[in-house]
């Protein structure tokens, strides 16, 4: 085992693997910028080193600082956490080359998964279900017409040089293929001087659900079941829950089966995340691999009882896994408390922190950095609190979420608890009834300002 | 079920029933003292009715205030918490006879129960162990010796009118009795000017471990297994755990078994606590039963995974139990912070909480009603919170709590926290190797003032 860990992260997730440091008695160094610190990951870590200024690029981004702190202090390990260099394939590289392990995945893999088209040639490769689309451009209407006749309808024609929906086409007939790749491509034509066109299979209700896999250093990998994050916005998660209600026994196991697969046919090693698209007929689609711990991880860890960044150190020391993959025993549901203003464009909302009362009792978890007096930095990403409560069905969850939510007092600054709110009242959401779509027609409510 | 429920409590049970309500959709109606305006269980209450000055017995025990506050707000039933009117019978029988339900025992078993010679008369007759001896005083030296040889050695002989161990011998062997009689008769007849003695069976390495029962309206009762409240100081618990490190899967039969029989033989409805004294021999002696929810009760919603306030309401609104008995699966601990200074003989220490931060994370719970800016009133117990650590092991439940112990900053006021964190480096209390005289023993060695 690892006599003293670096954490190159800050906020939560740095007080997070303190926390399982501490309870496995492992000594723990925290890095911070200048504007870090009064941050409790300093206060908590056994040793803190200042590792440059507010800007990230010259702080948690800096390899140099980092790896130089880590000789400093004379840690055999760094746990990057999420973000910052958790998923930089040079930093892993450079770990190595010093001799300090890093708690998570190779340069290699990092790279392979990293690279969109590399990721999904990959996983193509270990038999898991990709969306369907043409390799590259579509030179005739012919060749668009013998795909989408492949794959079956509905698919998507899309413009290479497209955006903002321009140039777009949902096709559900072939009856209609000739007219929409037709006006699709005089759109594309018009607003980019470019008609090239792809075509891809359109998933129809598409849900973000992912696995979470566990690898070892001797190849082999486990599922920890599912997570379901499709309540997002501009592709930021804002809540996630463990089971997804959309799951079945069988779904479970097909995608975790094909987790497994994928993360063994790469000897992935660590803990990762294969993110796949489900659409409503329950076919799923490889979106991409996460070779990291994600913020959600929590709800896993509830309703399997189960300690994630544990595990990732045990597998980072060379210990192997079980080789058992996990169910759900409970419900999770995790809302992210941001310093953002939900009544004005979820814009951020940095300052101090005056008041603050964080909930507490029966079924309820908060990993959070934050105190009253704390001073929310305006140079770092806006997640101030994982507000996540668990409990034996998803209705008690939600129950108890309203409940913590309620209590949960910040002022000072504005926090997006009012749109948690809304959206555990919000009657599609109660349903389980939800795709990634949820967020394009949900309108935040006005509220009176004291609520 | 109930439609709205007046808390007849403060601090954080209140809070702890206020959760659950909200939790269910009960609305609920707190009371306060002048001292406790600022509290939480008023703010997050629906509504709150100021009951008095700050003295309890013009306040809190004031049985007419509180009943005339649940008249005012049509509350249709009551919650008492712990302390306070919780084991009034006076007050059940008031609340009968005012149309309102008491969530907890009627008039007639808290009587019963409150009244130790009745409470042991009744045991017996239901087939639980009571300590076994006397009844009444010894009239001859040939009575105790009769006696003891019927009960078996080691016996206690003590003075009727006894105290501070004065008159008291414990004898381990027959051929003592004698001389032991004949010199504790002397020092009590000094001391007190009375001689008369009776004899009660020695429990040796005494345990203090109780059974958790609930039963319903329809006469059912069942157990929820055990809690370990050994370590105490004056009576006074200062830490619990669920299961007792000291039982094994017959004595936890054997012991449910006996609370379910005294609960059912009293048609015992709501939640109740049988407290045992169990001896070396794992021989267990009926105490007394407590008719109310504990303070400890966290410990038990831990690892059976099951909300104790809910089923308190559930049985009062006349919802049967299931009957089955629930037995732990996780291991939990709970550590009681108290304003107090563990320094200074533990002498209360109310103040201002200056600076505040809560441990959270995996595995922790935090029962509180305090927080940064509140001030704790000297009128009322000092408990201001509980912190509560699950795991798989007691192992793990340990290190855990060592970590949210290290974790938990409370400036401005003393607190109980310095003497948790050497009790969970205790050899004897990580080995599990405790008894009720356990803190008769332990000495608080002097810390740095900024631990």
């Amino acid at each position: 085992m690892f006599k003293k860990i670096l954490i190159a992260n800050r906020g939560e997730i740095a007080l997070r693997v303190i926390r399982t440091c501490k309870e496995i008695g492992v000594k723990t160094v925290a890095v911070y910028s200048t504007a870090d610190s009064e941050s409790l990951h300093v206060r908590f870590a056994d040793e803190a080193v200042c590792i440059g200024p507010p800007s990230s690029s010259e702080s948690y981004l800096k390899m140099s600082a980092i790896l130089a702190a880590a000789e400093i202090t004379n840690a055999d390990a760094i746990h990057p956490g999420y973000g910052f260099l958790a998923e930089n394939a040079k930093f892993s590289k450079l770990c190595e080359e010093h001799g300090i392990k890093f708690i998570g995945a190779t340069a290699e893999m990092i790279s392979q998964m990293g690279d969109k088209a590399s990721a999904r040639a990959t996983m193509k490769a270990a038999g898991v279900p990709t969306i369907p689309g043409s390799e590259g451009i579509l030179e005739t209407f012919e060749e668009a017409e013998s795909l989408a006749d492949e794959m079956g309808y509905p698919v998507m024609l899309k413009a290479t040089a497209g955006g903002g929906g321009k140039g777009m086409r949902a096709v559900w007939k072939k009856e209609k293929l000739r007219d929409l790749w037709d006006s699709a491509r005089q759109e594309a034509g018009a607003a980019f001087g470019n008609e090239d066109m792809y075509l891809e299979k359109l998933i129809e209700e598409p849900r973000h659900i992912e696995i979470q896999v566990i690898g070892d250093s001797f190849g082999k990998a486990c599922h920890l079941s599912e997570r379901d994050c499709s309540i997002q916005r501009r592709h930021q998660k804002l809540t996630e829950e463990a089971p997804s209600p959309f799951m079945t026994p069988q779904l479970r196991k097909k995608m975790g089966e094909a987790a497994v697969m994928a993360a063994e046919y790469i000897s992935y090693e660590g803990a990762g995340t294969i993110e796949f698209l489900v659409d409503k007929h329950k076919n799923f689609y490889f979106m991409e691999m996460n070779t990291r711990i994600q913020v959600e991880h929590p709800i896993t860890e509830q309703v399997i009882d189960y300690d994630l960044i544990y595990e990732q150190i045990k597998v980072a020391a060379g210990i192997p896994i079980s080789g058992k993959n996990y169910f759900p025993k409970l419900h999770s549901i995790e809302c992210r408390i941001n310093a953002e203003d939900p009544f004005n464009d979820f814009r951020p909302s940095p300052g101090k922190i005056t008041t603050l009362h964080i909930p507490g009792g029966h079924g309820v978890r908060v990993d959070s950095h934050v105190y009253a007096g704390y001073s929310i930095p305006p140079n770092y990403d806006s997640m101030i609190a994982k507000l996540i409560t668990t409990a034996q069905t998803r209705e008690e969850a939600i129950s108890k979420m309203r409940r913590a939510l309620n209590e949960f007092v910040i002022e000072g600054i504005k926090t997006t608890i009012p749109f948690h709110r809304q959206l555990m009242e919000h009657p599609d959401y109660i349903a389980g009834n939800y795709t990634t779509k949820f967020m394009e027609d949900f309108e935040i409510q006005p509220v009176e300002e004291d609520e």
